[in-house]
C-alpha cells in the first residue's frame, strides 16, 4: 500500500483528465469526485477506477468534449442527453439543476441518459444536503445480478443513495445488491477472497473467488426485496431515461469494450425538506437525530466529509497496484507525477 | 377459516365505517383499500385490521370527520393536514393529487401529515401508475426497529412502495425491516411460530415468540442497508412531515391507546414515465419486462388486480377469528350482517 497526500491526488487526477482530453472545470469536478470516495473510504469507487476512465477516454467509450444537451425541460423535471460524457460532472450538474428547480417548485427530478460511471453515488446528494433538501440519486450500470427466481444478469447492482439534512449530514449510500460490485473488483485486485452470500459464478453457484464473481452473478440485498428495489433503481434509469438497459452496459473494467459508450442514465430526485412539516415545526430532525444516538445507534454517513471541504494535507492510502497504473498514465499522457 | 365473497366483504366494510361516522364516500374508498389487501394475499392489513379502526374511530383515536387541509401548496409539492381522518383514503386522495401535479410539471410530491394506519401501501400506487406515472410511496408507523447497533425502538417497519406502468403493473411493496409488523401480528391472531430471523424480544434476543416480538424489536432488511432505507422513510414522513415520531406513535393494537391519535405521515412522488425518455424511445418498458421473464423471472406484484377492478364474486379467507369480530362489530353498530 502507498499514502498519497489528497491535493497531490487531486492534481494529478485533474492533470490525467485534461491531458486525456476533458476541459479544466470538469476534470476539476471529477477528480474531486474521485479522490472524495478514497477519502470516504470507498476506495473501490476512487482511484482505483482512474486507469479505466483514461483508456476508456482515450478509445472513445467516454467522450471528452461532451455536453449536457438538455431534452425535456417541465418546471419540475430535466433530462439530459449526457452526449456519452464521464458520470461525475454530469451527475453533480443534475444536483445542481434539480436543487434550483425544487426550491423553485417544492420537488423537483433531473435525469441523465447516455452517460457513464459516476464513482460513488452518495456524493451527489452533497449539492442538494447543503441546500437543506433531501436528495435522491440512482444510477445503473452493467448487469450483474438476476431478477429473483432468474438466471441471468438483467440488473445492475441497482444503487440508490440519499442525503438527509441533518447536521452533519446524514448519507445513504447503498447498493440494492448484497454487495457492490466495485467491493468485489476491489478484492479481486487486492487478492482477497468474498465473504459467503455476496455473489454466484457464472454457472449460478456460490463463489468466494473474487475473479469468478466478476464474470458471474451477484446476490440481491435480502432475496426478493433488495431484487423488487433494484427493479425501482433500473427503471427509474435504463428502461425509462436510456438509452442502455443494464443488460447492454458495457463492463468498464473490460479493455476489448473500451470503445463502447457505457450509454449509462442517472436520476436524481430534490425534495425541499423545509417545506415539507405540516406543523411548522423543524425541530423533529434534531430530535431524531439525538434520539438515534441515545438508542445506541447512529445516522448513516455521518463521518463524511463534504467533496467540496475535503483537507488537502490528509492521505489516503491505494493499493502498489493502482500506484504502478497511475504512474504508467502519468508517464504516457506527460504528466509530473 | 371462514370464506367470503368479495362483494359481501366490500358492503360489510363500508357499512361498520359508515356506522362508526365515516361518510359514506370515505367508507367506501376505505373498505375497498382494507379488502384489496385481502384480495392481494395480505390479510395482515386487511380485514383484520377493521375492529381496530373501528375501536379507534369510536374512541376518539380516529377522527371520522376529518378533512385534508392544505398547508402547503407548491407547485410540485403539497402538503395536507390530516386531521386524525383513516389513512387509506387520505393517501388515495394524495396519489390523485401527486398524479394531477406531476402531469403538468414533470414530478411531483404530496405528504399527508397527522393521518393514520393506511393497510397495504402498494394500492395508493395504483392511481398514478395507471395514468402511466411511476409512484413511490412511504409510511411511517409505531416504533418496532431499533438504530443499527441500537437497542430501543426508534424506526417503523418503514414501508417503501412503488408502481412501475409496465402492463400489468409493477407493484413493490416492501418493509425495510426483515418482515413487516403485520405478518407477525398475522401470525400471533393464527397462534403460529415466526421464521428465524425475524425479530427480536424486548430484551433484545431473538425470538420465535409471534406475542413477544410484538412488544420486541424488528429486524431490518440485510442490517444496515435496511436501517439506511428506514431512515429515508422515516426522514420523509415522521422526522420532515410530522408531526409524530415513529417512536411516539400508538400502537393501533392496544386498546388503552384507541384514544390516542396516531398523528401517522405519508409521503408520495409521483414521476411522468412518458417525459423520462432521453431518446424518444418507449419500447423499453416491454422489452424490459419480456427480458425479465426470459431470464426465469418475474416483475413485482404483477399478478395483484387493480383496487377498482375488484370481482365482487371472488372469495377471501379470513379467520375464524376475524369473522367472529366482525360479527361482534355487526351486532354492535347495528349492522346486518
Amino acid at each position: 500500500m502507498t499514502t498519497l497526500n489528497v491535493g497531490k491526488a487531486l492534481n494529478l487526477a485533474t492533470k490525467l483528465l485534461v491531458r486525456a482530453g476533458l476541459p479544466d472545470g470538469e476534470a476539476e469536478t471529477s477528480a474531486r469526485c474521485i479522490v472524495t470516495s478514497d477519502c470516504w473510504g470507498i476506495p473501490s469507487h476512487g482511484l482505483m477506477r482512474l486507469p479505466f476512465y483514461l483508456e476508456r477516454i482515450l478509445a472513445g467509450g467516454i467522450n471528452p468534449n461532451a455536453n449536457m444537451k438538455k431534452v425535456t425541460d417541465l418546471p419540475s423535471l430535466v433530462i439530459y442527453d449526457g452526449e456519452n460524457g464521464l458520470g461525475h460532472w454530469q451527475l453533480q450538474q443534475a444536483a445542481y439543476r434539480a436543487t434550483a428547480l425544487a426550491q423553485r417548485n417544492g420537488v423537483a427530478a433531473v435525469g441523465v441518459g447516455r452517460s457513464s460511471h459516476c464513482g460513488a453515488l452518495g456524493i451527489y446528494v452533497w449539492p442538494m444536503v447543503t441546500q437543506n433538501l433531501v436528495g435522491i440519486a440512482f444510477s445503473t450500470g452493467p448487469a450483474v445480478m438476476p431478477p429473483w427466481n432468474g438466471s441471468s444478469a438483467m440488473l445492475s447492482t441497482s444503487p440508490i443513495a440519499a442525503g438527509i439534512p441533518t447536521a452533519p449530514p446524514t448519507i445513504i449510500d447503498l447498493a440494492t445488491s448484497a454487495v457492490a460490485r466495485g467491493k468485489i473488483a476491489a478484492k479481486a485486485q487486492a487478492g482477497e477472497a468474498l465473504e459467503p452470500g455476496w455473489a454466484f459464478a457464472a454457472d449460478g453457484l456460490p463463489t468466494l473467488v473474487a475473479k469468478e464473481a466478476l464474470t458471474g452473478l451477484l446476490a440481491p440485498l435480502g432475496g426478493a426485496k433488495g431484487y423488487a428495489l433494484a427493479v425501482l433503481v433500473e427503471s427509474l434509469t435504463g428502461v425509462l431515461v436510456g438509452p442502455s438497459l443494464a443488460k447492454d452496459i458495457p463492463d468498464m473494467f473490460d479493455s476489448k469494450q473500451a470503445a463502447n459508450p457505457q450509454e449509462i442514465s442517472h436520476f436524481v430526485i430534490a425534495i425541499d425538506a423545509a417545506r415539507l412539516s405540516v406543523d411548522g415545526k423543524h425541530d423533529r430532525i434534531a430530535i431524531f437525530q439525538t434520539e438515534v444516538t441515545q438508542a445506541g445507534g447512529r445516522l448513516p454517513g455521518s463521518g463524511r466529509v463534504d467533496p467540496a471541504d475535503l483537507v488537502e494535507t490528509n492521505e489516503i492510502v491505494i493499493s502498489d497496484t493502482i500506484w504502478t497504473q497511475l504512474h504508467v498514465w502519468a508517464k504516457r499522457l506527460g504528466v509530473s507525477f
